[in-house]
């Protein structure tokens, strides 16, 4: 089967309309009509092979909203009509301890990226910028009835890439959480940690998004590149999600830490960060790091952020301004995220 | 009070026997007759000056035990005749929320350090290579009758810097565990965490010391040295401590790490460590540091080693023989820690 989509036709190029094939829709396989997609920086890196050779042409996006228009005949967790999401991953080899435990972003053998690696059958996968998509049902979410569809498009990576740290890391009644960056992710995770109970403080480098930030459910915001702030906010933290992939300075970031703090990167910058022994040592801190989250718990999110009316602040656009979009995401010109309007590509 | 102890008159010079000044005994001291006193790396760092200027004359040690001679008019806790021990810190302000936790190590305010910082009354503190030292009875801990008193001192800081992170990360049955040097610190690990019910691995540079290992409690050991080493092992361990304060491949030792795993150093390399973000993003991992424990703790570590049979390995020496003990300990011969007999000193 082929579909309409936008995809980069090598490194650097330009994103321009295509078509892609999608597989027959096998046993366990979901059809699912694409109505939205969004952008994440990731789609930039990965198109201007920042992270190595990409098997192009590749059609980005692994923030995909749609509903069914097919099942296979064993699949009975989704039917036709089923407004569904599909995050970062598409399949994971479902037998490894990590996969076993939920874990299926860690699959040992890893996991299925939703585009531009090789899938189990020998193909490339493809994402969501396209109007249709064939996706093992394993890896389908259901998107809850309260959730704007467009809005719902970036929890899949954005939401659930904030999420599981928060969660795994006990954000709640009680605990103070520092979101660095308001960028897609942090405008996510100032929502999650925020009604998941905890104390919030936003950490930019200007004040210039104050505003927002307070009003997405922060108590405090403080700007990293005034340098009170470190002293002021020293030992203050039980965590602190970094959502910035430029590299910061680690060693002050941790010494905003209490005892027993932990700093969680989401973002990996390309150099290796310098991390003095005694940060850590100091006060018993850890540097941590963390990938989306597992099949399940992006499930546990979705229904999270309906319950709590959580969802992007999303700017819609047409394929056509895709290229556009790409340059205004690396100007951090968008609040605070783009997602494709994929009717457009009809 | 002035009483004998062996000291160094300047940074580097060699350690030599001289007089310090001990306080009276207040209403909530202890006045202990010193036995043993251990010799830890810390101790030659800081009469080196690698650390930074110190207020000579310095007495080092902070693995002390000896019985109490005299008690203040308010002390409870402790009798006279009591055996005793002191580690690494002698007193923190009591009142800060890590003081009230019981992490008096992490003392907002700064703990007093043992030896070679200003203690509260604005004295010098000076260490365990002396006949007698006046402490807080809240900082005095209770050996166990069980515990044989010269290989219970390394336990004072030796033990506790390892037991603290083998608790809080949770060494156990079904944990597997691995320890990264076998010397002073390694070799309290090892017995430590076997005594846990932790599976324990021990990672040495070489093989040279396998045998002790094994019959310290390892299950397995394996040579850093071998670049097979991080392959066959990659993704195998729920915790590693690291003991070595050089510099190790961080990166590498992470890889050993399963999903969720942590690595904690409790030794500072003098250089910041290079850490790639991904090498903790890719497994949720962890990398954390730890500084000796709190005084409950301790007590509890003492508690929970007679109660094991657990103690350091020692080679008991005279204070005449400090010096040649530091070349040895710089050589890393030594078995696994040098006890001073302060006996040798009155």
């Amino acid at each position: 089967m082929r579909v309409n989509a936008y995809a980069a036709p090598s490194a650097g190029q330009p994103l321009a309309p295509t078509t892609i094939e999608r597989r027959e829709v096998g046993a366990h396989d979901v059809l699912i009509a694409i109505e939205y997609a969004g952008i994440c920086h990731s789609d930039i890196h990965t198109v201007n092979g920042d992270w190595g050779p990409q098997p192009f042409p590749v059609a980005p996006g692994h923030e995909i909203v749609g509903t069914v228009q097919q099942v296979g005949a064993e699949v009975t967790s989704h039917r036709v009509g089923d407004r569904v999401g599909v995050g970062c991953m598409v399949n994971s080899c479902g037998e490894c301890d990590n996969c076993r435990n939920g874990d299926e972003q860690y699959c040992v053998k890893g996991m299925i990226a939703t585009y531009a690696v090789t899938d189990v059958d020998g193909t490339t996968t493809q994402g969501g910028y396209s109007t249709h998509v064939v996706v093992d049902a394993g890896f389908v979410l259901s998107v809850p009835e309260g959730l704007d569809p467009a809005a719902a498009a970036p929890l899949l990576c954005a939401g659930i890439t904030t999420y599981s740290p928060l969660r795994r890391w006990k954000a709640g009644p009680g605990r103070r959480v520092a979101v660095v960056g308001l960028g897609g992710l942090g405008h996510m995770a100032v929502q999650i940690a925020h009604a998941m109970g905890a104390e919030v403080t936003v950490l930019s480098q200007s004040l210039k998004k104050q505003e927002d930030g307070l009003r997405l459910g922060a108590d405090h915001y403080f700007a990293t590149s005034d340098p009170d702030t470190f002293e002021a906010l020293a030992g203050r933290f039980d965590l602190i999600v970094n959502t910035v992939s430029a590299s910061i300075d680690v060693n002050a970031h941790l010494g905003l830490l209490a005892v027993d703090g932990t700093l969680v990167n989401v973002g990996a910058p390309p150099e290796p960060l310098p991390v003095n022994a005694m940060s850590l040592i100091g006060g018993r801190r850890s540097f941590a790091g963390s990938m989306i989250g597992g099949i399940a718990e992006t499930q546990e999110m979705l229904d999270f952020c309906a319950e709590h009316n959580i969802a992007a602040e999303v700017e819609v656009i047409g394929a056509d301004k895709v290229n556009e979009a790409y340059e205004r995401v690396l100007a951090s010109d968008v609040r605070y995220r783009f997602v494709i309007d994929t009717s457009t590509l009809a």
